[in-house]
């Protein structure tokens, strides 16, 4: 199991458009095969601030994510609505080790 | 849904105590009332930097959390195994927004 965890900053004008087009995203990755979870969440005290939690099943599975259709088209509509470049995080699951729990 | 996600950056004497103590903070975390999800992990580029994704079904779960005796047991435990203080952020759910997707 890999997770990643991906902290975006927006610009705020362009706060709305990177929900709807970030929405589209997660609702295909979610059918990825070898996709455990993919959590889109908003900083409540910064709505600027966006989190990704990416969870795949192995390594294999989270690298053929930059291969698909939805992610590539995903990061070029949003690129430019990047305040700064987004940071990406990948970690090792201790808990819960359980694959029926993700 | 309230989703807190926390960076805790360890000592590197003090990461094998960290992760046992963390262990069993996870494992009674999550039969807390109102508890989604309570990860774990660990990142891939510096074992001394380790993520907790903490999902709760309500602003008031997720407080109750701080008033548990594990989470006080753990938190008095790794005070002196920080390098620095950790980063909590807390966020909304944007996606997925099913109940039964936590």
């Amino acid at each position: 199991m890999i997770v990643t965890s991906v902290t975006i900053l927006v610009k705020k004008e362009n706060v709305n458009d990177f929900i709807e087009a970030t929405k589209k995203n997660h609702k295909e990755s979610i059918k990825e095969h070898g996709n455990m979870r993919f959590d889109f969440l908003q900083s409540i005290d910064n709505p600027c601030q966006f989190l990704l939690y990416e969870a795949y099943e192995s390594i294999e599975a989270s690298k053929a994510h930059k291969d698909t259709a939805h992610y590539i088209k995903w990061r070029d509509t949003v690129a430019d609505w990047m305040e700064k470049p987004r940071q990406g995080v990948s970690h090792k699951v201790i808990s819960p080790i359980e694959r029926d729990k993700w």
